[in-house]
C-alpha cells in the first residue's frame, strides 16, 4: 500500500506556489530534522492527503511519512543517523505539498547522545554507536495523561533516579479505584457519547504526547510506546477502534514520534486481554513494521497467554511473570534479550500485583539480571489522593528505586561481552559468568553464613561481597582460586563479585 | 511368582514336630500380630527358605511373606485392621515351618490409634478410620544410621514439634562435606572392600530400623520410608544392587516393616539421579504393590526430572520443587494429594538448597496448603559437629517448627470436606474456599496495607486476621458480606480467615 502511494505521488512532479518551511537547517546526528507546510484543512486532511517523502544518505534511502497537524500544518519528521548532508524529496497526492525537494546537513552528535537502542549482543541492548544500555525501567503507564503539575512532579521525580526507560500507555487508562480520571486531551474529535471520528486524531493530544516523550529524552529516558491497552472498560471506547482505524492510528502515531531516537514499540500490554486475533496483531506489527524507517526495539507484552516470540518483528521479550527461573529457558528458546517487564509491583495496595516488599522489588531485578535479563520496576503504594506512580506518575514513596540504581552501577561494571548466566538442569543457582574472567554470585533472599564458590584452579581472583540492600561493596582480603569461601554475614540479599586478578 | 511360592507350600499338608512360638495372642487393631518359629540356619535361609502366611477375617483374605531374622528365628508379621476372630495358615518350602495354623483375637484400637493413613477425598488424607490426617513433615533422611545417643536426642526433638512425617532413608547416607559417617549396623553380610551379599540381609540393621518405626509410631508420627536413594558416591556401593537382589530386597523389608501403621513407601529420593531406566522403577512398584498387603501410601521423589504420577501404583505425589504456583495444575493433571517433599531447607549452609529464612519456610508451607498441598520441611544449619537435622537429626534450631505446628492447628480447624483452591488463569492468589461457608486468605510475602476480599452477598461471615508468624488470630468485630475490606498490619505472613456465622 505504502509502494502504491509513492507510485501515485510521483506523477505530481511539477512544484507550486507553497509555504513550505523547512526547519532545523542544520540537525544534530539522532536528533528529529522537520520539514513543515502549509497546506489545505478542507475535507479531512488526515485522513484524504496523503504525505510521505524519501530522505537520502549517499546510497542509503530511508522512507517515512508525513502528517496532518491542524491548522492547515502538515509536518514529516526523520532522525538522520549519519552526519554528513542529506536530501530529501517528498510526495503527496496534493500538488502544493508534492514534489518539494530538500537538503540539509547533519551534524555529528551531541556527547552523551547515542542513538536509538537496539538489540546487542543477541540477549543485551546497545545505543546506535555501540555504548551498552542495561536498561532500568520504571511503569508509569498514564502519567502524560495527568494535569501538567502532576506531570513536571514525574519528571522531577525520575530525575533523581536511575531509571532509564518507563512504560507508558499512549491511550488514557481506567482501572479498578486507581485511576479513572479525565486526560487533558483526547486522542480523536469527538466524545465518548456521540462517538470518536477514529479519522481524525486531535493534534493537541499527540502535540502533548510528543512533548513527554521528548523530555523523557533529555533526561536520558527511553520511552516504551504502549500502542494498545485492555484498560479502558467502557469508559471512553478508545479501545474499540477497527483493523482500518487502527491501522490508520499507528501509522499517524509512527510519523510523529518515529523520529525520537527514545521511542521504543510496545504492541499492547497484557494483549491478550484485548481479545483480538493473532492475525489482527500480525498487521499491526506489520504496519509498525513498514511505517517506521528506524527499526526502533518493538515487543508485546503478555497477561496470562504467552505470545510467541519467535515471531521476526519481535526484537525481545517483554514478559510479565514471576517465574524467573525461567528465563534461561526462554533466552534458549529465543535467543533474544528477555525484559521482566511486570513482576507486579512495590507498594501495598489489596491487589495481589501491587505489594511487593521493596527488599523483594530489588532481589526480582538482581535475579533476573543474574539469569541474563532485565526487570522493570512499579509502584503502587495507597495515597490520599490516589496517585499511584505506577498508573499517574508523581512522587515515589518506595525504598527500591536507589537499589535498583545502585544495581545499575554493578551493570555497568560487567564486561560488556561474554557474560552469560549459569544454567544447570537443577537452575538453582543464579550467577552470571565470563569463564577464568569474572563471576557475579546472587544468593537472593538465603541466609546462607558463608558463600562456596568453584572458582578455576590457577587463575587469581580478587573478591568482593556486595550487600544489594544496603549498597555496599566490601573487598575481601587475598587472592583466590579454585574453591573458595567467603563468610556472609547471614542475611539475605547478598552477592560475590570474582574479578580476575590482572 | 508369590502365587508359585503358596501353590509349592500347599504340598506340605502335614505338621511336623516343630518349634513355633504364635506371640501377642491377642493384638489391637493396628498393631503388629508376629509368629516367630525356629528353623534351619544352614545354607543361606534368607534366600533359600520361603516363608508366607495367609490371614483371614470373614470373608477377607491376606497374603503376606515371612523373613530370616538369624539365629534360627523366622517371623511373620501381621497388622490386622478389624477387630474380632482372625486366623492364619503358614507355607513354606521348609517342613518345619509349613503348614502351621492359627488364630488370635484382635481387640479393638487404643484412642488416638486411627490406622495407617490413606488418601481421602482425591487430594487429602485421613487415617483409615476416617480421622482427617494433615502431613506437616519433616526430613532426617539418615538419623536412624546414626548413634543411639543421637537418635534419642532426635526422637526427643521429635517430641517436642509438630511434625507428623518425617522423611528417611533405608540405607546410610553420604553427602557433601554434611553426612559420611559409618552407620552403626550395615544392611547386608560383606564390606565394600569384600563385597556386599545382597542375598544375606543383616537382621542387625533392619532389626535397629524397624525399632527405630515403632518410636516414630509411639508419637504419632509417619515414617516416609525412601527406599531407595543416590547419595552414596561410592562410599560403601550400597546403591549398586542389580535387579534381583533390589527385588529381593524389598521384599525383606516389605516382610519386616509393612506391618507397621505408620509406614509409607517412597519408592526413591531424586530418582533420576539414580540413572535406572523406567522399566526398573516399575518393576519395583510393582513389587511393592504384590508384596504390600496393606497398600500403603507409596510416591516417588524427583530430582530435576519429572515422574509420570498418573502410574497406578502412585497414591499421592512427592514433589521437590519451589514452583509452588503450579500446584493447582499438578492437582488438576493428576488427580491426587500433592505433599511438596522438598522445597529446600531453612537454613544458612552454601548450598542453595539448604539456606532458607525460617519466614521463607513458613511462608512456603502456607502457599502449599493455600494452594491445595502439603509442605515438608528440613532444616541446615551450620555446625560444629556437623549433625544437620536434615540428615543426622539431633537439636532443631530454627524458627519454623513451632510456626509449622501453628499452621497444622489451621489445618484442622479447616472444614473436613468440600474445600479447594482458588485457581484462575492468572494464578496469584493464594486462597482456599469452601463456597458460602469458609475461606482462607493467605497474603505471603506481601506488605499490603489492607485485604480485599470478595465475600458472597447476603451471607454474613465473621472474620479473623492471623499472622503466620506471630502465630496470632485476631477477630476482626463485626460481620460481613460482599466486598470487604480489613485493615492488615502491612507486613508479610498475613491471612484473613472467613467463616459464615452459623
Amino acid at each position: 500500500m505504502r509502494t502504491a502511494f509513492i507510485l501515485i505521488m510521483t506523477f505530481h512532479l511539477f512544484l507550486v506556489a507553497m509555504k513550505i518551511q523547512a526547519q532545523n537547517k542544520d540537525v544534530r546526528q539522532f536528533d528529529v530534522f522537520e520539514v513543515s507546510m502549509k497546506g489545505p484543512s478542507a475535507g479531512n486532511p488526515f485522513k484524504e492527503i496523503t504525505l510521505s517523502a524519501t530522505f537520502r544518505f549517499k546510497n542509503r534511502i530511508f522512507e517515512t511519512e508525513g502528517f496532518y497537524d491542524g491548522n492547515e500544518v502538515f509536518r514529516i519528521r526523520f532522525m538522520p543517523d549519519e552526519p554528513g548532508e542529506w536530501s530529501y524529496e517528498i510526495f503527496s497526492n496534493n500538488k502544493e505539498l508534492n514534489g518539494r525537494k530538500g537538503n540539509f546537513t547533519c551534524l555529528p552528535n551531541e556527547p552523551g547522545i547515542h542513538g536509538p537502542v537496539r538489540v546487542r549482543n543477541a540477549f543485551d541492548f546497545g545505543y546506535s554507536d555501540g555504548t551498552p544500555f542495561y536498561p532500568v525501567g520504571t511503569t508509569c503507564y498514564a502519567w502524560v495523561h495527568q494535569p501538567d503539575s502532576l506531570v513536571q512532579e514525574t519528571l522531577a521525580s525520575l530525575s533523581k533516579t536511575g531509571f532509564n526507560k518507563i512504560r507508558m500507555t499512549v491511550m488514557p487508562k481506567n482501572y479498578d479505584v486507581y485511576i479513572n480520571n479525565e486526560p487533558p486531551f483526547y486522542p480523536f474529535e469527538g466524545s465518548k457519547e456521540r462517538g470518536w471520528d477514529f479519522f481524525r486524531p486531535n493534534p493537541a493530544f499527540f502535540r502533548n504526547f510528543e512533548n513527554r516523550i521528548l523530555e523523557l529524552q533529555k533526561r536520558g529516558i527511553e520511552a516504551d510506546v504502549i500502542l494498545f491497552h485492555p484498560y479502558d472498560f467502557g469508559k471512553w471506547n478508545l479501545d474499540k477502534m477497527n483493523q482500518d482505524q487502527a491501522t490508520f492510528y499507528l501509522r499517524y502515531l509512527i510519523a510523529r514520534i518515529a523520529a525520537c531516537r527514545n521511542v521504543w514499540w510496545s504492541m499492547a500490554n497484557e494483549y491478550d486481554v484485548m481479545g483480538k486475533t493473532d492475525e489482527e496483531w500480525d498487521k499491526y506489527f506489520r504496519t509498525v513494521q513498514t511505517y517506521d524507517p528506524y527499526r526502533h526495539l518493538c515487543s508485546i507484552h503478555n497477561g496470562m497467554k504467552w505470545y510467541n516470540h519467535s515471531k521476526p518483528w519481535i526484537t525481545h521479550l517483554s514478559i510479565q511473570s514471576a517465574y524467573l527461573q525461567d528465563i534461561q529457558d526462554w533466552r534458549e528458546l529465543y535467543k533474544k534479550p528477555v525484559i521482566i517487564d511486570e513482576c507486579v509491583y512495590e507498594g501495598n495496595i489489596p491487589s495481589d500485583w501491587g505489594n511487593l516488599t521493596p527488599q523483594e522489588m530489588v532481589n526480582r531485578f538482581w535475579i533476573s539480571y543474574c539469569r541474563g535479563a532485565y526487570c522493570t520496576h512499579g509502584e503502587t503504594y495507597l495515597h490520599p489522593q490516589n496517585i499511584l506512580w505506577w498508573s499517574k506518575g508523581g512522587r515515589l514513596y518506595g525504598k527500591s528505586p536507589e537499589r535498583i540504581a545502585f544495581l545499575h552501577q554493578i551493570m555497568t561494571e560487567t564486561p560488556m561481552e561474554g557474560v552469560y548466566p549459569f544454567h544447570n538442569v537443577w537452575n538453582k543457582e543464579t550467577y552470571l559468568i565470563k569463564e577464568n574472567e569474572f563471576y557475579l554470585f546472587y544468593y537472593g533472599n538465603s541466609q546462607q553464613a558463608k558463600a562456596r564458590m568453584n572458582l578455576p584452579d590457577k587463575i587469581k581472583f580478587r573478591l568482593e561481597v556486595i550487600d544489594a540492600w544496603n549498597m555496599t561493596i566490601t573487598p575481601v582480603r587475598g587472592e583466590f582460586s579454585g574453591i573458595t569461601e567467603v563468610p556472609l554475614p547471614g542475611l539475605p540479599y547478598m552477592a560475590v563479585r570474582a574479578r580476575v586478578v590482572k
